[in-house]
């Protein structure tokens, strides 16, 4: 039995949230409210001096903060992880870009319209989102014009840490009319088994 | 023997040729230059339609980008990446760590200062940088000051991840005159068989 730490509306945590419901995984839900301030509580610095969620816990007590590697580690040895080593790297390659070219726009964005009511003083951060944002999306619309999935043709977690904030990228004000091929790769990800929507 | 396109001064880059150089692996360096944009030719996009480097290369001409996931994919099967499955886990969160709350801070702020020569008109956006620097240096600090490495009591990819950008963080404006264990840590990874310096 896992304990999963997280905001259900929140992306991130409802990466680790369909995995788990994915594979059937038995956990128990704690809800925090990173708006309240419960991310930089001492108890929860103590299982993740980072304080961020979300955060997988054992039963015996050892912590894992960041989704993708949450992912990772509950996939590993399941269909969503290919064994292949190249594939292999090819799932980490797109984790690592989701975390680093994709989400720190498209989620930020998200956050700022949706959670912080788009105040005015946000307003320029908001907008140096977009470029990057769409470049993005652009980088996985191309990838996915001539595949089904990200990585070996099949379903995998590089699927889920992507889907996790595109699916919701209009809520941060980008429009994904124009990318057709993402398109039809989040109804391809809504389609698969055990899968959940977020929030 | 793999080709690796990249720029000895890029941290990012740099993880990639230590690990190589500390592994013994045959390679062939390929230097690129962004500030002349070659990350934006046609060629190289066709390799990394995201246009950054560093970026790996097979002889049979297989293209894997992203730091992290190339050292991944380097490090399977050595002793710098443990095959205990925990520990594995904890070597992938510190390289998201890496990505997420420390790069984007700590190597963009060096970036600015040393690359592109502390143009006024970025100086509001260099300070940007500041507190969630030194808030990732921070957990490093408390993480570091009871272990001697990241994962594990002993050298991993991780600590390759992590050093790259924080032994020059200092170029960017960060001070590590406060922060013991890290400068300690940083003595311990130069210390290492096969260790070469960035440049
Ligand atoms: N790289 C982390 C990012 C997690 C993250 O940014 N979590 C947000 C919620 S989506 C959070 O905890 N924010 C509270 C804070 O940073 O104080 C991951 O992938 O897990
Ligand atoms: N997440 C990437 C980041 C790589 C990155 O930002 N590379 C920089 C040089 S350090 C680059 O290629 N910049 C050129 C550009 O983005 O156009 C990684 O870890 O490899």
């Amino acid at each position: 039995m896992y304990t999963i730490y997280g905001d259900v509306n929140s992306g991130n945590c409802y990466k680790v949230k369909l995995l788990a419901e994915q594979l059937a995984l038995p956990y128990t839900w704690v809800g925090i409210d990173t708006l309240k301030k419960e991310t930089r509580s001492i108890q929860f610095l103590n299982k993740n001096p980072n304080g961020k969620i979300p955060l997988l816990e054992t039963e015996d007590g050892k912590c894992l903060p960041e989704s993708n590697a949450i992912l990772h580690f509950l996939a590993e040895g399941t269909a969503l992880l290919p064994t292949d080593r190249f594939e292999h790297a090819h799932v980490l390659q797109w984790l690592f870009f989701e975390q680093y070219s994709h989400e720190p726009y498209i989620a930020t964005a998200r956050y700022i319209v949706r959670y912080l009511r788009r105040p005015p003083e946000l307003e320029a951060q908001l907008q140096t989102k977009m470029i990057p944002g769409y470049k993005a999306l652009q980088v996985m619309e191309s990838h996915l014009s001539s595949q089904p999935f990200f990585v070996g043709g099949r379903y995998t977690i590089a699927d889920i840490g992507l889907f996790a904030y595109t699916h919701v990228a209009e809520e941060g004000g980008f429009e994904l009319a124009n990318f057709s091929a993402i398109r039809q790769w989040l109804e391809r990800v809504r389609a698969q088994p055990g899968f959940i929507g977020i929030g």
